[in-house]
């Protein structure tokens, strides 16, 4: 079983993510949890992340996160696909412009693997 | 302020971290928790993690990690010192060993900082 569900596996898929810390990960989980956290562990991605999110109705034009990260649209537009590829955004083209959102279930089950019960 | 609280930090520091999305994290916001989640994104301190939470009492001995992982105990080694230097576990010798245990709060922290709530 997946460690995480991805955002396209059916909602049912949510709760049953397996934790880190209650089970022991087999190596393909514990690779794939990896790529993910990678995904997110880069200053720049967890600001376009916490960037996006702060923008009205959590989503944002593309045009409107080069200038408070301060790097090139290239360079942005490389990280947010990253972002995308491991469902932590999506993204939708209109016109001229891809807006990005936050896909907060899987945000919230990668949450879920780290949460330590007490 | 830090994103995350260390566990040598006083307790009620604990419940009060930034949250990645609900506000805007600051530039060394962004390092200080992107270096946090690259000690985690790693397959085999992955497997680490919950390789010790998975063992009685939630600690480990060093002696005990070596065989599951399939590794050398210095690779062994050098990643229990990535996770206790992020404070994701703690370390404490008893005589020949080092025994492994994981910071729960730690952990907590970090997923409370991923959680979106909807």
């Amino acid at each position: 079983m997946p460690v995480l569900a991805r955002q396209e596996d059916p909602p049912e898929a949510d709760g049953c993510c397996t934790s880190l810390v209650s089970e022991l990960l087999s190596a393909s989980q514990a690779a794939d949890l990896a790529h993910l956290m990678k995904a997110l562990a880069d200053p720049t991605r967890l600001r376009l992340v916490s960037l996006v999110a702060a923008h009205q109705n959590g989503q944002a034009c593309v045009c409107e996160l080069t200038d408070p990260i301060g790097l090139t649209q290239p360079t942005i537009s490389h990280h947010l696909k990253v972002l995308v590829d491991a469902g932590i955004l999506t993204r939708t083209q209109r016109g001229k412009w891809a807006y990005y959102a936050i896909a907060p279930a899987r945000l919230n089950a990668l949450a879920a693997v780290l949460t330590v019960s007490r």
